[in-house]
């Protein structure tokens, strides 16, 4: 059912990001405001030029900055619209979207076919699911705990409305993380490892949302990674891996809006988790996926226990899919290697695979333990992985192969340094206790990480070292020096950020 | 854990209606924005004069019109706010309100206490919640359907965080219709009849959201409906009734609250239903309630079976709140009364009132049914409490009582009438077979409705009618000849509306 058309505005940019929400600011006596109610995330198809995209509806009621005749669109929605200047468009109200009576199924409680949850993922990333019906979608699918052979049916849809890549080989390995420690950057040496032993690794990464860095700003600072589909596929054919960012991809382009309205929930639960890191891995042709929980009182996965129930669904709807899944238990209980924020993160994977005196030992320890089970997961005997990432670590032959990932898309950067930073000392002698690593993150960014990528600090202890007053316990980096003093001000109110008892 | 403040910026209206969610628009470079990162529904505190307010962040990147030093409000949170000219505000991150981890143990399926509720409602009328949050609460709930006693301890919660009146009386009625039916405006009349009965009846009705008239839209009509609470007492108590709107007594804030995100969901849930009905009557200080619930196949409650479970539990609760619930069946297979939208409902109402012999009979007999009903509620003999709804109806009392509350309300208005009519005349001889209520309700606010409460339709005919060619079927009203042709238009597209059959 929809309105008479008959009204044509000019459209123009409003200046506003909403993030990736497509709004629509239309005068509140344009047609389409007079003739429908205006509700909670009222939704207007908007169409320009052939093109056309549902926007959430703003009414501009006064302010003088939307003339007669014009409707304004948000960063998101001109993105996608991409209009020529001056382009008329036509409004009309969006009927609910044919698979909102799925969703409404699914809260009542049934189960749904991969059918209907392709319905459901076409629907999202056209943009024709509002946020809360999203949101009550994701808290239905928590609520009645997905059994294995749903999460199967989600993972699969998710899957078939995106791009599948696939490869000239018969095993494509990967690996993800549950639940990321600070300055954790095992990724591009396990990737340059893997694809130096032979192998073929195609991964994707994600840049920071909340943290100070992801692997994908990290190694940003040393090579280009906003590569296109055609061009990861060209890196990987002639040097066997890469670590691009997975949103210029857009492999599961389902999960990016799931996962944007999940994020704020904070919802725990494992056939998101399951259906979110399976349908990137096989979208990107992976065969085999080593799965690394780091378990601690402060991880994400907080016992063995919960680390096998999560192991266990993962491998079976693997399983189900056809894709292999390998379990691998990790250390939580403290960041790992000394740095956070992308320039100084990159800086630690460059020592590390240039074997530097100075390079943080867990942080190679790490990252060897997991590219040995990653080379393991295609039957090798236990051990004979690792050995072989020693021996591909040691040789310098990682390293070269890292040079020429980083060469293939698109030529290796130095990581920028920062313009100022500072000591934070101990106040008092004595044993670092506990190092808050929700602190950490909060000074980084204060300092500047992501968004200035040399911005960020170095941390020089570990848990139980033993620390003399005056001595220094982290750098802070910073481009400018207001940025310095806020992270420093926070700091010096926060000092839990590392804990040194007498 | 918040940032350092340091920055005051200068505030104005943004002249945006973003209905109800209160935006702060800020420019790229403020502090703000750079020290956190951006997210979907990224929130924000705002204080200024000793208020604060919790508002969704939108970044304005260009554009021009938000100056160095200056963040805009939109019009929702320039009401919250009060702001005078020039008034300096200070802005942080909200961390997530605190009782974000019982939406998400109610997710995760536990049962929540009255305790849980409160904070829960607590927080989503001082806008802690965001409506992704809200939605996954009400997704929850729906999806592990809760049992009589959650409901209760959510209705009581409710209560618990508004306003509640009391009366001088041990008994004080009210009404409430489940699923209204197009026209079916009995509550003016109910009220006036059990008010000239010498009962009390505060009642509080609500504005048109998606349909073309609310009762609060056709009593505006009639006299001033905007009342404060302490307005509405006084009529109440000089009257023993009124019909106000609910929106400016605001009695169950929390349900305003929830409503707004529930409605584009479109859950079909009794125990919202329950705790949204209840919560307001409690809060209206009602003793007695009578639900009147039409049943039909295209009413929202289909089966007699459906009505007996949704009774069962709605007086359950009741019950355990002290207040007392009775049940009614009606008629839910057409529309009631022959006209649609603010001011020729108001007529309708009149007429009945008045005992025109061109008075709607449909419209008179469940007016009196739903007074009699009422009247019973207080241990009144079967039929005895019609009869005295006949008697005040036919004697004029009602009618004296309901201009002595339209006076009481501010006085006594007479409805508008539309400017411009058309008739829209059987295109062949036959029966009336079929009538879409919802296409009725489109032409109606394609003719202006309830915006201009003029504005709307005249039905001519009800089921079963039998109608020769050229007959009028239905008359629209509408203040201006574009929104006449807008509505007919509509109608020559959509002639389901009114369907013959030969």
């Amino acid at each position: 059912m929809s309105v008479p058309a008959g009204e044509s505005l000019r459209l123009i940019r409003a200046g506003v990001d909403t993030y990736q929400e497509p709004v629509v600011y239309l005068r509140a006596d344009s047609a389409v405001c007079r003739s429908e109610g205006f509700e909670a995330q009222a939704r207007v198809i908007v169409e320009t030029g052939g093109r056309s995209l549902v926007c959430t509806l703003n009414v501009v009621t006064d302010g003088g900055w939307l003339g007669s005749g014009v409707a304004a669109l948000s960063e998101a929605a001109w993105r996608r619209l991409r209009p020529r200047t001056d382009d008329l468009a036509t409004f009309r109200h969006a009927e609910a979207a044919e698979s909102a009576s799925r969703i409404r199924a699914k809260v009542y409680g049934q189960s749904l076919t991969h059918i209907e949850y392709e319905a459901i993922m076409r629907d999202a990333i056209a943009g024709r699911l509002s946020d809360i019906e999203l949101a009550a979608f994701l808290a239905a699918c928590v609520a009645q705990q997905l059994e294995d052979p749903e999460v199967t049916a989600l993972t699969q849809a998710m899957v078939h409305v995106g791009t599948t890549l696939t490869w000239h080989s018969s095993v494509v390995l990967d690996k993800h993380c549950v639940g990321g420690l600070p300055g954790n950057r095992t990724t591009p040496i396990v990737v340059a490892i893997v694809a130096a032993c032979g192998q073929l690794i195609p991964k994707t990464s994600s840049r920071a949302i909340t943290s100070p860095a992801g692997t994908a700003d990290a190694m940003a600072t040393l090579a280009p990674v906003e590569l296109d589909l055609a061009a990861m596929r060209r890196v990987v054919e002639r040097e066997g891996g890469c670590i691009v960012w997975g949103g210029s991809v857009g492999l599961s382009p389902a999960d990016d809006v799931l996962i944007r309205v999940e994020r704020p929930l904070d919802f725990d639960s494992n056939a998101q988790l399951i259906a979110s890191v399976l349908s990137k891995k096989i979208a990107a042709g992976s065969t085999h996926v080593l799965l690394d929980m780091p378990v601690g009182p402060t991880a994400k996965i907080r016992s063995f226990e919960a680390a096998r129930t999560l192991g266990k669904s993962m491998s079976a709807v693997g399983t189900a899919l056809g894709i292999k899944v390998g379990l691998h238990l990790s250390d939580g209980t403290q960041p790992v290697g000394g740095a956070i924020g992308p320039a100084l993160e990159a800086r630690s994977v460059l020592a590390v695979l240039g074997r530097e005196t100075h390079a943080p030992r867990d942080l190679r320890e790490r990252a060897l333990d997991l590219a040995g089970a990653v080379l393991e997961l295609d039957g090798a005997r236990p051990g004979e992985g690792r050995a072989r990432a020693v021996q591909v670590l040691d040789s310098g032959l990682a390293e070269q192969k890292f040079e020429a990932i980083c060469e293939a898309q698109g030529g290796m950067r130095t990581p920028p340094v920062a313009r100022h930073r500072a000591p934070v000392v101990a106040a008092a002698s004595g044993t670092v206790r506990t190092i808050d690593n929700r602190v950490l993150g909060r000074i980084a960014k204060l300092a500047g990480a992501p968004a200035d990528p040399a911005a960020g600090l170095e941390l020089h202890v570990r848990l139980g070292d033993r620390v003399e007053r005056g001595m220094p316990l982290m750098t802070v980096h910073a481009e400018t020096s207001g940025e310095l003093a806020y992270a420093l001000s926070y700091q010096r109110h926060h000092t839990s950020a590392i804990d040194v008892e007498p």
